[in-house]
């Protein structure tokens, strides 16, 4: 691979934010997508992001930024796509500059509404990217904490380690630590079903279950999510670490995650759209739960998941959230 | 086995409090031994422990209290010791009845000081008990809700399957949901290993890491927790069951623990003997350290346990926490 790898982030939000921030501690130049002008200019001038850590400062000498998605690309080797999946596919179809030959890296945590796929099977099958080109970055990773440049670890995967390991060494600093691996398809899916966990959890919580059974329901999640990954892609892969484990973690034990928030939402009562609309935007697991569980309907194998099975007959079946997590308990151990 | 097995539950604690309350749910009669004679009259009088869960109210008629642990030994068939464990070997020192033939489970969580055993082996070792009679009852479960009745799930452990389904029908109601296990061993080793994870969290606190960086220390812990109870104990287990994975994580993420409160203190600061004397007692962690740390030492085979080795640095070498911690952080992935 060439020296001097150009990279560009695609995305406003707060992980793409967060991750602009890592990578400007190694690269000279980022190039950085936004669909806001006005938050670019404020950027610019401000140096922050007014909406989203805007706490961080950066040196905008290092930043190349631009609300045209094809000129970001075009000036990049590496593109990390830091869009929500909602809105993944209607940012491509903006794409004129051809992204074949482009290594494409992951920030994503969900399905593409529109193929039902996992974001790097999405741009395999539908952008004919090889995976040796198909990365994944994923925590446990508050980004607000990356803000803060309190110690986190991330996990870079890819069927090519030479290029996760290049992702790795301009991600890596004093407060990020980086792991290598190779399983995409593993670290996507366990980073898209720890959201629904973390409804569960929420749901669970707004029902008034305690710590207690909350260890509970997450002892169980781990165990659910190594057995619907092993469904979908059998590898060797220690469900225990940081990508799998602590993903999951990190989002069903924090009370700032909007998908436990969600979650307690439902279990305090709201139905799912007044929670939608009380929150103002949709979590990803509320897709992750329908996608999952089509995934888990087609396998020709039974797969035991009854904490998914719970959540999409509170979402997506108008169950009663109590009696479903009543008859749910019965089936945790 | 005789129908109408009597139980007799040793201790005054928070935790034979609430195994007091599961068992009054099922038992007509459960034999009570506790030092504190004020505390056995105001439970007589006023129904409920002065001292710990004092929402509890019990039918005193079901309760046959006292202070002489012999009266109480005497009039049962099965024992549930939850004494803490450096008091185990003074109050079982006073018995002049013999405990050869009784069932003996245990609900302690720690190492007999005096024997540097699990109190298992302890029993077995010292008092000839053979391990078909010794069982252990074991979380996630904070006893504060059991006094809530908040939905909680029990492992019941013995090596003969019966005696653990005599007990667990014993625990088991509404709110309490038991599983057996023949893994006496491990599950009193991940009990004890906890506490040590969970001083850990409490360290990392103290000294600033956040929750990115707690939700690496909690994979990396069940990583650890995994190979140095197969080194000790090698059987077929899955350590996500509730009783080893559910265990770490209702102690490591509760800011109750009186474990991960104690390292709380360290890390901010504080000299073991300060956290030591401002708790007014001796985290049941402390203990399982030194305990954890000899037993790992003995090993012939090398066993990877750096966040062990780190809590023992802190607390026995009294090496400097923020250094042993930015140490630690390179050796977990």
């Amino acid at each position: 691979m060439k020296n001097n790898v150009k990279f560009a982030v695609l995305g406003g939000g707060s992980w793409a934010t967060a991750i602009v921030k890592m990578m400007t501690e190694n690269a000279d130049i980022v190039n950085w997508y936004m669909r806001n002008t006005d938050a670019i200019d404020h950027i610019k001038k401000q140096r922050h992001n007014p909406n989203y850590l805007s706490s961080v400062e950066f040196h905008t000498e290092q930043l190349n930024l631009t609300n045209n998605i094809n000129e970001a690309v075009a000036a990049a080797d590496v593109l990390i796509f830091a869009i929500p999946s909602a809105f993944l596919e209607g940012e491509l179809k903006q794409l004129t500059v051809d992204i074949k030959d482009k290594i494409i890296f992951s920030a994503i945590k969900g399905i593409v509404p529109e193929s039902g796929l996992i974001v790097g099977e999405h741009f395999h099958d539908n952008y004919n990217i090889p995976f040796k080109n198909i990365g994944v970055i994923t925590g446990p990773c508050h980004a607000e904490e990356v803000a803060l440049e309190r110690l986190s670890y991330l996990t870079i995967a890819c069927a090519d380690m030479e290029k996760a390991e290049l992702v790795a060494k301009h991600l890596s600093s004093d407060y990020i630590k980086t792991k290598i691996s190779d399983d995409i398809i593993g670290t996507e899916y366990a980073a898209m079903l720890k959201n629904i966990y973390a409804i569960a959890a929420g749901i669970a919580h707004g029902l008034g279950y305690g710590d207690n059974f909350q260890s509970v329901l997450m002892s169980n999640s781990i165990r659910e999510m190594k057995r619907f990954i092993k469904h979908v892609h059998r590898m060797k892969r220690n469900i225990n670490d940081s990508a799998y484990l602590g993903d999951l973690l990190v989002t069903g034990y924090s009370v700032f995650s909007r998908n436990r928030m969600f979650g307690n939402m439902i279990g305090k009562g709201y139905t799912v759209k007044s929670a939608m609309m009380e929150m103002k935007m949709v979590a990803e697991g509320y897709y992750a739960t329908k996608s999952a569980h089509i995934i888990i309907s087609k396998l020709n194998k039974k797969s035991k998941t009854p904490i998914l099975k719970a959540v999409y007959a509170v979402l997506y079946e108008h169950k009663n959230p109590k009696k479903v997590f009543k008859a749910l308990t019965e089936k945790l151990d």
